[in-house]
């Protein structure tokens, strides 16, 4: 398997693809091919092929995929083999509404910690996750074998706490504050930008009635 | 301009270049090459020239693009250079935290009202957003000329959510609720699953440490 850079619309579209093997395998769909694929799920099936030969041959002439078998290259391409923790830094309304989001609970990302600097917040618990000081943060990274953090502090408060965070050794971050961070080229820092998705919304009730159906 | 259908995946990428557009022109770059663009925020090139050149000629030879023209374009093609009005439904943590969203207050959607069924949340606010009940829903959205619904129910509530949104006539829909929805295909229904991110995040950390840079 090829180790080069590939680009995170690439992992995007993986992660795409296993959600429809997922749907597949528990609707008993054994194998099926690229064509069918994109049809069913309203994909790019050139685009699947070429996505799925940069990681080796999975399909098979005259068959397909093997549905179950590609559905497990593909969690181990994407590292999903292996339960990842997560704590979630800024205890405010979105940091708590991720500790208890039900997508997570069901994935094999476990939220393991909430940090804040509030006092009144330090020592409650939302759910399971206990909210600590981030002044104790990386003591609890280290104890916890945390890997990745979350950022939902306010954004004048992010770059900061992003610093803080690549000194205690995390390379993969998530950044959900509205602002663009810096860290060096061996962190991972991937910025979710909610307004993104109201935005392909606003190209769709754009578009004339019969444009619509895609 | 065509108005053949485009994916969603490329309305996507169209927020992406929007974003980088903005970036460019507030550090006053007037003009950029394909190339500099894909380099300066790790993009594909080619790509960009295809995505582009689908929607109309915006690039001038040996001058690239006028970052605020192009600018201009794509937030008209995505519908960018009207307000949209938009309401939530389901005040919990989520809800909540979507309301009070900073992202979205420099952006041009307004978030204008909260709905639940809890007798204990109607009647109060978050911020400048009326937490209505469920209930007054098509009276609401009829007032408000609210065109985009964002669920944050639960999963087990989502669906019944949903038939009542589209009952309503509001024709674009944001899922929070991790499961697949069923609408109508004059509806566009987007389901926003906070995993993939993760999951991006999880291939990050399976390469080796040379493969990081991308």
């Amino acid at each position: 398997m090829k180790v080069e850079k590939i680009s995170e619309l690439t992992t995007s579209r993986l992660s795409v693809y296993l959600r429809c093997l997922e749907e597949l395998s528990a609707s008993g769909v054994r194998t099926i091919s690229s064509e069918e694929l994109a049809r069913k799920f309203r994909l790019n099936s050139a685009q699947i092929r070429k996505d799925l030969a940069y990681f080796g041959e999975f399909g098979v002439r005259g068959v397909g995929y093997y549905v179950d078998d590609l559905r497990e290259h593909l969690r181990r391409i994407l590292g999903l083999d292996k339960e990842h923790k997560v704590c979630i830094i800024g205890a405010g309304r979105l940091g708590t509404a991720l500790a208890d989001y039900n997508g997570f609970k069901k994935s094999n990302f476990s939220v393991v910690a909430l940090f804040d600097i509030d006092e009144s917040k330090i020592g409650k618990s939302i759910g399971n996750v206990k909210i600590y000081n981030f002044a104790d943060f990386h003591k609890i990274v280290r104890l916890e074998k945390i890997e990745i953090a979350v950022i939902t502090v306010p954004a004048y408060a992010a770059q900061q706490v992003l610093d803080e965070v690549v000194r205690a050794g995390i390379k993969a971050v998530l950044n959900f504050a509205p602002v663009t961070l810096i860290a060096d080229a061996s962190v991972k820092v991937k910025t979710v930008d909610l307004t993104t998705s109201l935005e392909s919304l606003s190209y769709f009730l754009n578009q004339p009635v019969n444009g619509r159906d895609e």
